[in-house]
């Protein structure tokens, strides 16, 4: 449902690439290019390619009107070609939709949309990778707890977790590059054999293909829809990526965690009763954005069991399906852009929350210490039991230090360099070396669309 | 993503009752009744309350605005009570969303819009009802082939086809109702308990509930979303009823079947490129409207796993969930009700399926005639064997006169009366009864909202 | 995928209860009801249906063998009537599955399967129960902190935590009794119509029904498929409630909250490599099991679109989810309980956690005592400005106590009353009452399995 | 649930790669390779890592123990990597598990059975696509109706359709071998910092692959799971796509269209209750089976928003999700491969088909054959005016004939060549050919497993 919501769940460019008017135009955008794909291979006459072509440029079709029309009709394609027949020269317009079927016209148009919402897509993950990259390089060093099934595990840094953050954003920036890659034109007339073009059909396909920059496919997909499932799965893998992120922003922002805040906008985050209050506001969005985008993949996936030539019910699911889940993923990597772009770091209560457990978080470090000369598994055992005593009331270190199978391995001093954060951070930092790596080798090679 | 699609998946009534205007409406109604409930508990001055209501109905508010100060504010309803306390007269305005949380004004304003789309949905499905029992009625003795795996199996009515649509309808109706009768109030205040109105909490929900004529339930249920997610998998399954009756008007429609057309609308169901063409045209977008309720109630069901006292995400992830989801089964059932309205029914062809197997489809009644001397389990083995050499070439008459173990039992001519389509029927008129009473125990039943 | 997982995400009772014998059983079940049906009303002879009950008892069939035969068959009821013809004694092997089709004894084997299910479910869902109304007894009057957003939000009781879990626990048994008592035999024949067994249909379907416990149906249900997606959206549901208690469990037991552990069981909670691990065990289980049921009812939800009188597929699926759906929602219940029963509760670090912020989590509160005065939304503006003073370093009570504007309503003393947590926890108390007495009633009333 | 249900919805093999043992074994196989690759390093003794690989290999396990053990433990590599050290010589036992974390063994041991689980899938696939090519080689001239919306449409050839299957299969096998190719290791300790390792935790991350032959991923990825998801995301839409093949195979068994006929097996597609029937018993359980792999694919990637380093409860559901994704895509492609290597087709009713409508399937082609002097929009309106009277009664090629409009284009010669079906086949063989040569490059260049 298209409402006020739509600017809470996504973004305005998006909803423009998938709006009534641009569907009109994106198939316009198709006859224009079969006329003249059709003109060079001889199908219909040059003057008639301009002419057709021309009359989609002339812009004077309302979109609503058309797609009102669409809801009797059965499909967008019956009115847009009246349409565009009746703005054609008299001349011209015999030769409009030439050798085509609706759904040549349709899935092509969605294709071009796709294609512009692959592209503004990628320019907001690249916008949230960049926020991403400033928070890893210059928190590479800053220590916090890592935690696992929501417990502190061993320490890790804030600039890995948004290494890491970043990984994922780099991974569907390449998983998008990849769908825009191989996105097909669709040509099969009325039921995939291209009969209506006779000999010229398949020489048109490839035309056509060129004149709009996508792929020729080997076949027609009219009712063989892994092609738009892929695509699906993609986007709301990416979108599910960011909802990862917000998780994170979440949980580290919680009262008694306090380690990240989203960034203080006038008026935002607050409370219609609780006048202290400091709500995250862009994560719970990209959340439930994650959510829509993972509902509308499902739908077209759902969908692949098309029937015979052409679907009855499950193709009509994609009109729509296909624009929610662009829509929704916008507003995913948009509202995790600025998320992120505002995000309050507090490497202080990183600390007290690495020191809040009196060095339990180190107990691995103790152990891997211990284990070259007691074995991993009797190093565990040791200090599982030095860390319940000290649990009951203590530190991990004063516990250790006074545990005389400990102190035959380490001294005093030893213990206390084995317990400190600081030390044991592992790769951490090549990780995020790493990761921003990667992501600066996505960015050189970012393709814009023409 | 609102375009020119929801007039081929939604209704213009059910789009008006979701829409941004209506869910800022739906949150001053939940304002107004509140004053007025604290008014008559004590709480603030009856004036006040008077004042405030006032303030309601000015309707000087933009509510795309509101929702957009809502993006960062993080809920609609902090956007809302501002303009409210603004829009009311000073003396009154400190009285404004007095003990209430924001929660509390979206969720039962949400609720107010439920009840007005389910008394839209009920009229819909009413509609759709009465298709289904004019049309169970008036073929109640119309024989044509059940299928069973999409294989002729044995006689039914084309009424009882339509009887059992119509049990599905009054189902769904009834299980609308249900939902209709139990929608509670929210009022919590900041965390469910209702600590800023003291001692006066519960009356004041109390009287809340009786001033909105919706439910007051045992306890607040901010984060115990089971009551929304019962509201989706009810509306959901409703949407997937309309789905199986648009699934048996394509099957039915299917060019070497027949046996029902979508009446034919000026301009409908044609092709862009086949001349002949006559599409089904609503039963496809019945069956994408049920593929994308379903899809929205999944959304606010993954939602259950609420965090504490109110979630970051799951919560928000429902402000639109439940539109998408009661415009989604309103397209479904408006549709489903179209296409019903102007089926075309062709007896004749049914009888000429029904005959194309030349007896097969009678092949169980044969068996049943043979059953109680030859036992059923014989009587199954042998009519099995009869019906494949009749299969190779003849009719099942012929096969079954010729057999001697057969005629042991039947005559030639009980043989003739056994086959024939019409003596097979068993329930199916008793059947079309029973539907048809159902439904009209419920229209008589009908309430209207008031 | 049935392995050693199924000891992790569901029970042992459950999976008996779905178990491929008792899927035969089950079936078995319905064979002998249904000739005790028919001698009933004549159809077949007295002897004959005792004959086939006592095969149906004789327990001589090979499970699994059967299933193997299923799957060449198409269905389950063939080789299950084949073997049952076989163990009945020769006089009385005519009369086996008389009038009935595949469908009839396996949807209503599936019911009686479901009935089962549901019990079972219900105990675990009634010692869930149990233990959150333990906890909420026993912690009335326990504060701490309230948190939307998992942000501190206002105080309120750990028992109207529990409380609300106990709401949830309740309404899910309630709604679980509510499909129990509707659960419908399925006879209808091959094709709905009950043409084999002629003028006696109804009344062997009521007889039926009558012998096995369940509900006569108006009509046959053998495509309209709601009455399944009913009991899966409850069930699903249901489980998803389980879901929100292991969230809220989960994120109550963060290391830097603190307020509940899991109870520690011997070799429990632990890791593989960090010693100080007491990670949660039952509550991430709950979660996973909640998900595998939601998938399952959405297959089932999903396969409303049944074609003509019986599908080709979508029945197909239902064999299996509906056994994936009780046992994972057996899993999510029992280790609900296992994780209340068993859960430590640390009032000591809720203080702490309700002091964290210094007062700012009593704003509503200080709020509220200023509104009467300075009008809520003056208040509210205020109090966010000395709060945010406050949160700059400091408490609010000393920020509020320097603060003229407030000093001219309140006392420095009023302000401390004001800001004491215990005295602002609403009607929490009451809501704990009222959870109690809702179970409480249904406990009482709990109708139990002959 | 796994029961007998097993053999209907899956296979054996695929069973066997995910059972409890194969867990056991892929999370041993991570151990003794993990220790070689610590070896190698330097970082334990080599001896060490011998008696490991040693202990690993030696089978003394009790994988439902194992399994029971986890339900306390929390996880399954606790109770393994505890019986791993039991069962390795003292002197290397100390060595077990060295540097590792649960998530690590566990992960990696997934990465290990999915890898057999491709390849097993890859097998089933290969042959479906050469049962799928056979048909298509046999049929590339066979004429059939194409239909779209389940209409008529125009003449395609079945050769075509069983092309397209094959274009299907054929991107289904591409898909899983880019999937196979960047199967992830994952190695990163406690909370994917390689700590424990010290300066050596990627050489041992990179010598770790290279000894299992799966790939060093850049970061470790415990917590960002868009590695799974596109993993399930690829596996059910290649489920889904043979649900295509299935449900054109159920439509075309159509009583009514009997152009195939899945091959009868003895004792296969019977029914209960009807003797006549050969129902299809492979086509639905594809479909069944497609649909489970989307909701277990829809588990996984609503996990996508894992907590922290590692998440409570989407980790967790992936251990039997990605299972019961394998088995029941196991079960699609196998049942797929069944009923297209038995499948008979029937070109004799695919020709009465054709001319069922007695001319309206060639309306296009007419249309085309006049658009060239009449302009395609006239003669559209032209062609659809005769198609109607023809409908009325009578055939195409007659009204046609009588049309004078028509006569001025084309003479009843004429009329009646572009009449014919088998003329107006377009790009039908060429298409045939690309996906035979398509899917014969991909046979060619199978990898098979070592």
């Amino acid at each position: 449902v298209g409402d006020g919501l739509d600017a809470m769940f996504g973004t305005e460019k998006m909803a423009a690439i998938f709006s009534s008017s641009a569907r009109v135009e994106a198939m316009l955008r198709f006859e224009a290019a079969l006329a003249r794909a059709e003109a060079r291979a001889g199908v219909i006459p040059n003057q008639a390619a301009e002419a057709i072509a021309e009359a989609t440029r002339s812009g004077g079709f309302d979109a609503e009107a058309l797609h009102r029309e669409a809801r009797t009709a059965g499909n967008l394609a019956i009115p847009v070609v009246a349409w565009l027949t009746e703005a054609t020269s008299e001349d011209a317009r015999g030769h409009v939709h030439w050798g085509a079927t609706s759904q040549d016209a349709i899935d092509t148009g969605m294709m071009l949309q796709v294609r512009d919402g692959l592209d503004a897509l990628d320019e907001d993950l690249i916008a949230a990778g960049m926020a991403c990259e400033a928070l890893a390089t210059r928190h590479a060093r800053t220590p916090m707890a890592g935690r696992t099934l929501l417990q502190q595990a061993v320490p890790i840094t804030f600039g890995l977790k948004a290494a890491r953050w970043l990984s994922l954003t780099t991974r569907g920036i390449r998983r998008i590059r990849g769908i825009r890659a191989g996105l097909p034109v669709q040509l099969g007339g009325a039921a995939g054999t291209l009969a209506a073009l006779g000999a010229d059909g398949i020489r048109v396909a490839d035309l056509l293909a060129e004149e709009l920059g996508i792929v020729a496919p080997e076949l027609p997909w009219h009712a063989e829809r892994d092609v738009v499932a892929e695509i699906a799965a993609a986007i709301a893998i990416t979108a599910g990526a960011m909802g990862k992120i917000a998780t994170d922003v979440i949980l580290l922002a919680q009262t008694e965690v306090g380690e990240v805040t989203e960034g203080v906008v006038e008026g935002g985050g607050g409370s219609s009763t609780m006048p202290q209050k400091r709500n995250p506001v862009h994560a719970p969005a990209v959340i439930a954005c994650a959510r829509f985008a993972h509902a509308a993949a499902s739908v077209i996936e759902s969908g692949l069991a098309h029937e015979h030539e052409r679907a009855a019910g499950a193709w009509h699911a994609e009109w729509r399906a296909v624009g929610d889940l662009f829509v929704s993923a916008a507003g995913a990597a948009a509202r995790a852009r600025a998320m992120l772009e505002g995000l309050d770091v507090h490497p202080d209560r990183m600390r007290i929350n690495l020191d809040a457990t009196r060095g339990q978080i180190m107990a691995e470090a103790l152990m891997m210490a211990l284990a070259p000369r007691l074995g991993r598994g009797e190093a565990h055992r040791l200090v599982g039991e030095v860390a319940a005593r000290a649990a009951a009331g203590g530190d991990l270190l004063g516990a250790a230090a006074e545990d005389l199978r400990i102190r035959e391995v380490l001294s005093e001093e030893d213990i206390g360099r084995v317990l400190d954060p600081a030390s044991y951070l592992g790769a951490s930092e090549a990780f995020v070396e790493r990761a921003v790596g990667g992501f600066r080798a996505l960015q050189a090679g970012r393709t814009v669309t023409a």
